[in-house]
C-alpha cells in the first residue's frame, strides 16, 4: 500500500531545552517576534526562558500577545503587519494550539501577499518567516504540522491552511510549562491529543508510520487516565502530576506527528460547528463525538476498530464511550435545528474525503443525536 | 526525560513511486548523477524507472555505477569528481547501504572542499548537493538517515560521516526492485533492519518516538520470519513474495528511522571487524553479535529486554537466539586472536558511549567468543 511520510521539524524536549540550545536561535537572524495568548506564556515562565534565551545569544524581539482561542484571520493579518513593521526574522510561537497556528499564518503573511480569498486556497509561492513552537499545552501538536487552523467567518467554521511552508524549523517541549494548566483544560487538550491519534488511524492516509505513532500516543493517553480521572472536580494544574504531564506532552507531539501524515476525519469536520456555533473547547467538542463515530466505523470495518481499541486496552466502543464521558462529565444540550444544520455543514467539510468510512449526511446526524 | 527527533527526508513509497512524483525531480535542477552499484540497479529495474522520470520531466543525467560494497573513502571522492566535472545539479543514489552511503558522502564532497582526514570530524559547512535514495534492499535504511558509512583503511574498520546535511531531501520506496533479491541478501538485510531497531532501543538516546517505530519495525519483521524461514535454502528471491517484500520494506525504512534518532551500539562497533577483516556480510554480522549483546543487557537492565523481546513476541535471550541462528545457518569460525584483536578495536569504538549498557572490553571477549 502506498503512503508518503514528511515531519521535518527538528524536536527538542525536556526541561530547559530552549536555553539548553538557545545558539540555534541564532540561526534564523538578528530579531524575533515572541507571539502568544494574552497572559499564559507570561505566567508559566514560557515567556521568560524565550526572552533569556534570546538575551544569551544576544538577539533583539518584539512581543505580539493578541491571539485568542480560536483565533481569526484578522489577528493574523494583524500579527503578520506588525512583524513587518518591525523587520522580524523569525518566530517564536508559544501557547496553545491557537497561537501557534495564528503564528504558522502570520509566517506566510509576512513573506507573501496572500489576500484573504486566496487563504486557505493552498497556492503559495515558496517564501516564509521560520516559525519555532513551543507548546504550553498537550494536545494540537501543532509545533509538528503543517497546518494553521483559523476560525473563519465567511463558511461559519475553522479552515485550514496546509502547506508543509508552516511547518516549525524546532519544536520546543518543555511539559513544566503545563504544569499549572487546569484540570479541565488537561482533560480537554489531552482528548484533542487522543482524537488525533484516533482519527488518524481512521483515514485513508494512515501508514504504518503513522500508526505507530498513533499507537504509542493512545498507550500514553491510557497511561494517563487514573490521574485525570482522579484529579476530576479540582481545579488547580498541580493536581496532575510531573510525570504524568510529561507523558501527556509526548501523547500530544506524537498525535500531531500522525495527522501531519493522516489529515482528520469527520469527527474534526463535525467538530468545529460545536465550537463556531456553541463555543464548545475544540479537544472537547472531538471527544463528545469520537465514540459515535467509531461505532459507524466498526460496523464497516472492525479491524480497524479493533486495532484502536486494542492500543487502549479496551474491548467494546462502549468502553471506549464510557471512558470519555467519566473524564467529559456533563454535557452541553443541542436541539434538533442544531443538528440539522451542523450536520448539513459537515456533510459539506473536507475532512469527509479522508475518512476511511466516509458517512452520510444521515450518519452525521446520527453521530450528533447519539453523542449529546 | 529529554530526547530530540529530527528526521526531515519526505518519504514516498508503493509501486511505481517515482514515476508517479517525477515532477519533484524537476525542483531539484536540470542535471543529475545517478550513483548506484555495477549491476543490480540496471537488472532490478529501478534504474529504467529513474531514467523515465528524469526523460518525462526533461531533465539530463549522467550514471555513475562504480560504487562496490562496503564502499571506499576513494570511490566516494572519484564520484564527486565526476560529478563536478559533468556539474550535476543533484544525485540520484540507487541500490543498497554501499550506493546511498557512497553518494551521501559524494554529495558533501561535491560542494564542500574536505581533505581525507577531516572527512570524519563531524564539522562541515552548509552547502551539500541534493540527494534522492532510492533502495533497493530492504536493510540499511540509509534513505532515511544523516549517516554515510564509509570503509575507512586508515583505522581497519568503516567510519560513519554523520550530518543533518545529508539527510535524503526524498526516499522513493518501491519493494518491487527487491523481487529478485536472493534469499540469503534478503534474511542479511532483514537483519540488519532488525539489528537497528532493537540496538535503537538500547542506545541512551532511544525516546518516545525511536521506541514506537523500533517496535512497530520489530513487529514487521516478525511478520516475515515464517516466509523467510521457508525460502531458506533456495535462492531464487521469487519464492519470498511481494507482500513480505513490502512489510521488509518498511521494517528496513522504520528501522532507519529510528538510528537517525538514537544511532547504533556495540553490535555495529563489533560487527564492523567481522566485515572489514573477515569479509562478513554487515547485517549478518550484526546478527551474529545480537543475542549475545542483548544477554548482557539482560542483566543490567531486564526492563529493556523485556520490551524488546515483547514486540519479537519472544520470552527468553536464547529464544532470540535461535531465531536469529535459523535464518542465519552455519557460522564462520573465529580464533582466538581474532576475538582478541576485534575485542581491542571495538573497545574503543564511539558507538560504546551509545550504549545504555556499556560493555567492558572483557565483555566484548565474551560476546565475541559465545556468539561464535
Amino acid at each position: 500500500m502506498s503512503y508518503k511520510y514528511h515531519m521535518p521539524t527538528k524536536v527538542f524536549s525536556g526541561k530547559n531545552c530552549i536555553i539548553n540550545n538557545s545558539e540555534l536561535l541564532a540561526a534564523f537572524g538578528r530579531k524575533a517576534m515572541i507571539v502568544s495568548g494574552r497572559s499564559s506564556a507570561k505566567n508559566n515562565g514560557s515567556q521568560d526562558d524565550v526572552i533569556k534565551a534570546l538575551q544569551k545569544e544576544n538577539l533583539s524581539y518584539v512581543i505580539f500577545d493578541k491571539v485568542m482561542s480560536n483565533p481569526t484571520i484578522a489577528v493574523s493579518y494583524e500579527g503578520a503587519a506588525f512583524a513587518k513593521e518591525h523587520d522580524v526574522d523569525f518566530i517564536i510561537a508559544i501557547g496553545g494550539g491557537s497561537p501557534l497556528d495564528a503564528a504558522k499564518a502570520m509566517a506566510l503573511m509576512v513573506r507573501q501577499d496572500i489576500k484573504q480569498e486566496n487563504l486557505f486556497n493552498g497556492k503559495y509561492g515558496s517564501d516564509v518567516l521560520p516559525v519555532i513552537a513551543i507548546p504550553t499545552t498537550a494536545g494540537t501538536g501543532s509545533e509538528v504540522t503543517q497546518y494553521a487552523i483559523l476560525t473563519n467567518d465567511a463558511v461559519e467554521s475553522k479552515t485550514s491552511i496546509a502547506t508543509e511552508l508552516i511547518f516549525p524549523k524546532i519544536a520546543f517541549l518543555d511539559a513544566t510549562y503545563t504544569k499549572e494548566l487546569p484540570v479541565e483544560t488537561t482533560i480537554n487538550t489531552s482528548i484533542d491529543a487522543l482524537s488525533h491519534a484516533v482519527e488518524g488511524m481512521m483515514t485513508v492516509r494512515s501508514s504504518v508510520v503513522s500508526d505507530a505513532l498513533a499507537k504509542e500516543s493512545i498507550r500514553l493517553f491510557v497511561k494517563c487516565v487514573p490521574a485525570m480521572k482522579a484529579a476530576l472536580g479540582k481545579t488547580t494544574g498541580s493536581e496532575v502530576n510531573q510525570s504524568i504531564r510529561e507523558n501527556l506532552a509526548r501523547c500530544s507531539m506524537l498525535a500531531g506527528m500522525v495527522i501531519a501524515q493522516t489529515g482528520t476525519t469527520i469527527v474534526h469536520g463535525m467538530g468545529y460547528s460545536l465550537t463556531y456555533f456553541k463555543d464548545i473547547d475544540h479537544g472537547r467538542a472531538n471527544g463528545l463525538l469520537l465514540a459515535e463515530y467509531l461505532r459507524l466505523v466498526e460496523k464497516e470495518a472492525p479491524d480497524l476498530t479493533g486495532k484502536i481499541l486494542a492500543a487502549m486496552s479496551l474491548t467494546t466502543v462502549d468502553d471506549f464511550k464510557t471512558l470519555l464521558e467519566t473524564l467529559l462529565g456533563e454535557k452541553e444540550d443541542i436541539n434538533k435545528e442544531e443538528i440539522r444544520k451542523f450536520s448539513g455543514k459537515a456533510a459539506k467539510a473536507p475532512n469527509i474525503n479522508n475518512c476511511r468510512v466516509r458517512p452520510t449526511e444521515e450518519n452525521i446526524k446520527d453521530i450528533y443525536t447519539a453523542s449529546f
